[in-house]
C-alpha cells in the first residue's frame, strides 16, 4: 500500500536535520555545501536557542542534479558535522517508515490512523498491530493488517514486552505510535526506540498527566480540554511534547462530554504529531521539540 | 461616569440566580410565580447537575409591567425559596457595583480595564485603586482614580490589609479585581470577600499554578499557553475557574514572546470574567463555576 | 448495529422543540404541562430573539413516571401548542434515525462517519451510500454498508435524482448527509428533504462559497481557513449554518497544505453538525440555526 | 517616550528582507556575505513559493563585530543584490520609527494602541492623532500626543486628505495605522505610503467587506467572527492580508454582542500585525504577506 509522496515534490529530496553549539558561519558553511554540489535548497529553517546557544536547522533539497550520489551524502557531509561538532541525521524521500500501532480497547485514534493510511495520506507502512485487548481486532482484520495480542498482567509485562520488541523487529518496524495504549512501557523498553514513540495523552499537559485525566479536568471545573502528543520517555507524560490541541468546554458537559469531545481533539493532535514525525521535521533537545512547520 | 446598561435592555428588570437540590417543578413553579405577577422573562438559563442532583437557574425578567415593587421582590419569593430549599441572590439591573482594583507592577491589565471603564463598556463604577507600588499612580491620576500606595512586606501585611479593608469599606466597593497583584492574600482577608474577588493568573491552571508560570511553561516545552480568571479563595490559585483561554507558541517563542503572548490573553481573559461577573451570570458551587452565557 | 444511547440518560425521555411568538406565560405554560403529569424535566433551554420577538425552547424529560403514554403526547401537548400558534416537534429517546451518505471522490469525511458509527459513537443506522463515483465501494464494504453508484452527468441528472429518491424512501431514510458529495441537488430533490440534508463545505462560509475554495483562500493570502456545515436549500451553500471551525495557516502553506489541514476540519465540523442533528438540538428560522447545545 | 528596544536583543542589528526569483546559490550567496564580515546571524527564514518560483528571506545579524558600518551594509550588499535581480531593504534596530493613528468615534483600538505605547511595549513614536470626530480628543490629552481634529465630508475629502498629507510629512511620519477610521482613503493618498497603511476591518475577510460587518454576520447567522489586519490598497477591504483571528458567537448573541466580542479580537489583532510590521516580518507580494514570525 506504499503510495507516491503527497508532499513537499514528488522528485527525490534528501532532508538534514542538524543541532550543534551556536557559531559563526554555520548556515553559510552548510548552505555551500549544498550549492557547491549543484543542490537546490527546496526548503530551509533555522532557529538558535540564543539562551543555551544551541543552533537548530532543517534543510531539504532536490536530489535531481546533486553532483553526490544519494547513499554519499552522509560520508561527504560527515566532514563538515566534524567540524562544526554536530549532531545530525539524513533522511531521503524514498524511505518509506514502518509504523506499529499499540493500542487498547479506545478505537477512535486507530480508526483514524488507519482512515489516513488507507487513503494513503501518509506515506507509511503499518504492518502490524498489537493490543492488550481483543477490541481491535476485527478493524485491524477489516484494514487488512496483522494484529497481535498480547494481554499484560503485573507478572507478565516482562515477557510481553519481550515478545513486542521481537514482533518489533521482526516486523522491522520505525516508529511505535500508542493510539491509546493504557499500559505503562517500562524503561527498558522504551531505550529501545528513544524518540521513536509517539503517545496521545488526554489532557493538556502538565495538567493532568496519569490516570483519568477528563475526570479530573471535570472536578477541577476548567473550562477549556486539551490533547498533548509527545515522545514516550521512562517518566510518564513528562517526554518532549509534539503537538497540543484544545477545546472550549462549560459546566453543561458531564464527564462523557469530555470524553466525546476530547477524542476529536485526541485523533487530530496524534494525526498531526505523527505528520510531523515522518516528515523529519522534529528535533529534540532538554526534553523539549523544535518544530520546522 | 455612571452610565446606562448597554446590555439586556435599557429597562428596568431583575435578575435571580438559586440553586437548590433538583426535584420536579422547580421551574413551572418559579416561571408561574414571575408569570402569574404579569412579569415577562427576558432569559431563562438553567442546568441540573445530575451527578449530585443539584439544580442551578438564572432568569431575568422586565420590571415595567410587574406587580411586585422592586424592594418587595425578594420578600415574596423568599417564600418559594424556603419550599424548595433554595440558595438564590436577586440583583437589580439599577444597581452599579462598586470595584477596587489591586495592582502591582504590570500595567497592561490595568489599562485595559481603565480604557473599558472610561469607555463606558460596563456599567460599574471603579473608586480606587490600590498597588503596593507606585508604577500605577501616574496612570490612576490620568484616568482621574483615587490610588493608595499600600507596599506590602512580610512584617507589616497584617497591618497592611486591615487598611486596605478600611480603604474598601469607606469607598463602599463590592467587589475586587487582582489585575496583576503580586501579593497573596491572606485567608482571613479572602474571607471578607467570598466570591467576590477576582484574580487573572497567566497560566492555563491547574498547569503552572504559584510563580513565573511563563518561565515554566517554556522550560516544559508546551505548544500553547493560557491564561486563567478565578475566583480568589484560601487555597492559592485553586478558587473557582471563571474564564480561560490560550494562545499558541512554538520553540521560536522565548520566554520573553511568552509574556508578550500571554498579556494580550490576560487582558481578555479577566475581562471576561470580570463581564459575566457583573452581569450576574456566575453561580459557584463545588468549587466550581455555572457560568449561563 | 443499533446500540443503547450513549447520551442524556439511558432512560426513556422525550425531546421537545417548540418556536412562536413570544408572549408572557411561555415557559410557565410548558413546565407546568410537563410537571402536572409528573414528568420530571432533564434539560431546559430557552431563548428569545428580541429583535424578531420569537420565542424558542428545547425542553427534555424523563418518561419514567409520565403520566401521558408516549404514543399519545403530541395529541395532548397539541392543544397548549394552539393556544400559542407554536411550531414544534416532538421527538423519543427511542427512535434511531436512518442516515443516507452521499459522497464523491473526496473519502475523509465517509471514513469518519462510519469509524463513528462502527464505533456506535452515534445512536443511528446508516442502511445505504450511493455516490457519482466507484471511489467508497470498497470502503462501503469493508463497513457492510450498501453502496448505490450513480453517475450524474448534465443530461442524466433528472433521472439520477428520482432514482436517488427512490432508494431513499426505500431504506427509509430520515436525513441524508453530503460528505463531500460534488454534485448540486436541484431545489425539487432538496424540497423533498427540508432541513433534513446536512452539507459540510470547505470555506468559512460565506467566504469562497462554491467550488475551489481551499484555492481562493491560497489566492487571497488569509491567515485562517475553515469549514462550514449547513442545511442544504435551494441556493448553493446558502443554507441554515449549523457550525464552522476554522485552523491557522500562514504563507508556508501550499494548496495542498490547506486541503490537507482542511481535511481534519472538514471531518470534525461536519460530526459536530450531525451530533446536533441527531440529538435534536436544532431550530431552524429567519434561515439560520438556533443550537440547543 | 523611546525606549530601549524589548525584543531581540538590546545589542545593535540589522535585518534584510529580500524577495526575488528563486535560483540555486541564494542562500550561500547572502549567508557567506554576512559571515564573511564577520556578521553573528541572530534569525534566518526563508521561505520560496514553489508556484510562482520566488525567494523570500528575513535575516537577522548583530552589528557588534561586523566589519561594514551600519551606514555603509546598504551600498555592499547592493553589488549582491543586483546579481540576483533582488528587490530589498534594509532595517537597522536603532531605528525608531513614527506612527500616525487615524481614528474615528469607536475608540477602543486607540485605547489599546496608546496603552501599548505608554508602556513601552513597543519601540515607536506616536507624535499625532488625526481624526474625524472630536471624540478621541481627550484621550489623546490623557496620552500626551497632538491631536488634529480634520472632519471628511464628500466636498472637502481632496483638501482634507492633503492637509492629512501635510501634517504626516511635518511630524515626519512612517507608517500609519488606521484604528478604526471611517472613511475611505482615496487611492491618491493611498499611493504616498504604499504597504506602511494598516487597517483593522471588523470581519473575517473577505466575508463581510464594506459597512456593518457585524450586522451582516448576525443576519447570515455564522457560529464564528473575525476581525482582519491588512495593508491598505486602492481596493477597499482588499489589501495584503497580515492577520485573523476569530472568535465563537451563538443564537444567543445579539448585534452588539457581536459587536462587544469583536472589539477585544480587533484589538488584538491590529496589534499583532503591528507588531510584525514594526520588527520588520512582513514581505509582499501578489496582495499577499510574508510574515516571518
Amino acid at each position: 500500500m506504499t503510495t507516491a509522496s503527497p508532499n513537499e515534490t514528488d522528485s527525490h529530496f534528501a532532508v538534514l536535520l542538524i543541532s550543534c553549539p551556536d557559531q559563526k558561519g554555520l548556515v553559510a558553511s552548510i548552505t555551500e555545501f549544498i550549492y557547491s554540489n549543484n543542490g537546490n535548497i527546496i526548503h530551509l529553517d533555522q532557529h538558535v536557542d540564543v539562551q543555551h546557544k544551541i543552533f537548530f536547522m532543517r534543510i531539504a533539497w532536490d536530489l535531481e542534479d546533486f553532483r553526490i550520489p544519494a547513499d554519499a551524502i552522509g560520508e561527504v557531509f560527515g566532514a563538515i558535522a566534524t567540524r562544526f561538532n554536530m549532531a545530525w541525521s539524513l533522511q531521503l524521500s524514498d524511505f518509506v517508515p514502518r509504523m506499529a500501532v499499540f493500542v487498547s480497547s479506545q478505537l477512535h485514534c486507530l480508526y483514524d490512523l488507519l482512515s489516513r493510511y488507507q487513503s494513503q495520506e501518509w506515506r507509511i507502512e503499518i504492518p502490524l498491530i498489537i493490543s492488550n485487548h481483543r477490541a481491535a481486532e476485527q478493524i485491524a482484520h477489516q484494514f487488512h493488517i496483522d494484529f497481535h495480542y498480547l494481554p499484560v498482567t503485573r507478572d507478565n509485562k516482562p515477557e510481553q514486552e519481550a515478545r513486542q520488541l521481537e514482533l518489533l523487529r521482526a516486523y522491522q518496524v520505525d516508529f511505535i505510535v500508542l493510539a491509546r495504549y493504557m499500559q505503562i512501557l517500562s524503561g527498558d523498553f522504551v531505550a529501545h526506540y528513544p524518540n521513536r514513540i509517539i503517545n496521545i495523552h488526554h489532557s493538556f499537559l502538565p495538567a493532568f498527566a496519569g490516570a483519568k485525566p477528563y475526570h479530573s479536568a471535570y472536578d477541577r471545573g476548567v473550562k477549556i480540554i486539551g490533547a498533548t502528543s509527545h515522545y514516550v520517555t521512562a517518566e510518564l507524560d513528562n517526554g518532549p511534547i509534539i503537538e497540543q490541541d484544545v477545546v472550549r468546554v462549560s459546566h453543561k458537559d458531564a464527564v462523557k462530554d469530555l470524553i466525546r469531545k476530547g477524542k476529536d481533539l485526541e485523533k487530530i493532535v496524534l494525526a498531526r504529531a505523527i505528520w510531523n514525525h515522518i516528515q523529519h521535521k522534529i528535533l529534540i533537545y532538554n526534553n523539549k521539540t523544535v518544530i520546522f512547520e
